[in-house]
């Protein structure tokens, strides 16, 4: 077998979600249906991604890997072969998926426990003079403004790792412990308010409840110390929002020197069980 | 009468373009529609706005005006007025058009004849690695690789006052001499090409004629000198595309100050006809 990387994007819009479930239209069944068109497969090929984004939420930096048989692709040429491949699954694929590339993954990679960290990106209009009909994919438009200094000086006390299952729906068995990267807010383009967000993983609904977690205290409903208060707590907090998915972006997932992805890999799944 | 300055955007994929049609959906139609309805008017009010943008192209400052009775705004408090007509205008607009500000317009404005300039923005991705799905409905997905320094080597010997018949849809009657006053292109976020063009007017199709004068340069099947010599013809030329509308963007228009408005509108209605 040969490990194929997959580095796509999507418009997480019509979609439910990544994963794959019957009479639904998902992420991974449209890639799995046109990875078995485009090799010919009789079998629908089971792809793994790094990021499993819920229904609605999108990405520019989703990573995946698939194992197909090494028989489809003749060493002599490999590179030429993943160029046509990658034009052809973009001649197959819907116009919400892209495929930026396809590579033959490194030795140990794997897309999702090899990974280091994820990041991600959400956006908020807090300005009716300023909403951009054309994002409105992309962007959650906020009737309050937003004062980004105060959400900054919340977030920084929730740096560094620690149990997050207060902004956690956990799985049975799973742990909710994550080391969070970066939290930081700034204005972007159109004077946008984006919430920059990495950690070394992320639990279901995370992301969202933590800018549910800070939108209260930038528009002064909640104290500043308030989000630190309640991630301490330790358990699942019902007043915190998990806020609406289309504003959610995955940006970009971070892999180790290729050396280290093996090591990686165990580090990982001994971490968060397979 | 009272003369209101509307400040609006909108995403034209669902639009037939500005201009009211009988049967179809355009922006004009909508808008008018709106106001009629929050400001209970018994017949539809005509909205006059500065580019009247084709169908498919986006606008994010596109700049109207409307005259309105005097006695729906009390003059007392015409501002509070007129944030309530701005709220109650959002709730009644479909969500591709967003209106940023209603204002009273000051003497001697006119949306359309008081203008300055204009400027555009067209963006292409000329990178299938990159292609964000996102972003589909404003950017032009070009298949080969464009040398942005030789497009603007290409496009800044067609700026000043000239005669834009190469690359005009002329009106009966109507003069095609246009000054321009900006045409360049850059690199900008995700690493898509952006031209930015401003002019004291544009012709009918005039950008994406523009836009479809430098592509051919900048993926080397066209000379650097093949735009000047086109302009410079003075005749439309057939050779010319006109590009798609999803890539353009009007920006946003400029006025010149309050007191120079009704001088403004005199010279432009004697150079381009009422």
């Amino acid at each position: 077998m040969t490990r194929l990387r997959l580095d796509l994007a999507y418009d997480g819009t019509d979609f439910s979600g990544w994963a794959r479930q019957p009479g639904l239209r998902t992420v991974q069944g449209v890639l799995e249906e046109a990875l078995a068109r485009a090799l010919r497969l009789a079998d629908t090929p089971q792809v793994t991604c790094a990021g499993r984004t819920d229904a609605g939420v999108h990405a520019r930096g989703q990573v995946a890997h698939v194992d197909v048989d090494a028989g489809d692709f003749p060493a002599e040429q490999p590179d030429i072969d993943l160029t046509a491949l990658a034009r052809s699954m973009r001649g197959l694929l819907p116009e919400d998926v892209a495929i930026h590339r396809i590579d033959v993954a490194p030795e140990g990679f794997d897309a999702r426990f090899s990974a280091l960290s994820r990041r991600y990106r959400y956006l908020v209009c807090d300005d009716a003079r300023a909403w951009d009909p054309l994002r409105r994919r992309e962007v959650l438009h906020h009737p309050r403004a937003l004062d980004i200094d105060i959400m900054n000086a919340a977030a920084s006390p929730l740096l560094g790792e620690r149990d997050f299952a207060a902004v956690c729906r956990p799985r049975e068995g799973g742990t909710t412990i994550r080391e969070l990267l970066t939290l930081e807010w700034k204005r972007g383009e159109g004077g946008l308010a984006e919430m920059h967000v990495s950690a070394d993983a992320f639990c279901h609904s995370m992301v969202r409840a933590l800018v549910g977690l800070l939108i209260p205290v930038g528009e002064g409903r909640k104290p500043q110390a308030w989000p630190a208060e309640v991630v301490a707590q330790g358990i699942r907090d019902s007043s915190v929002q998990v806020m609406p998915a289309h504003g959610l972006v995955l940006e970009e997932v971070r892999y180790p020197d290729d050396v280290d992805l093996a090591a990686r890999q165990t580090v990982t799944r001994s971490l968060r069980g397979s």
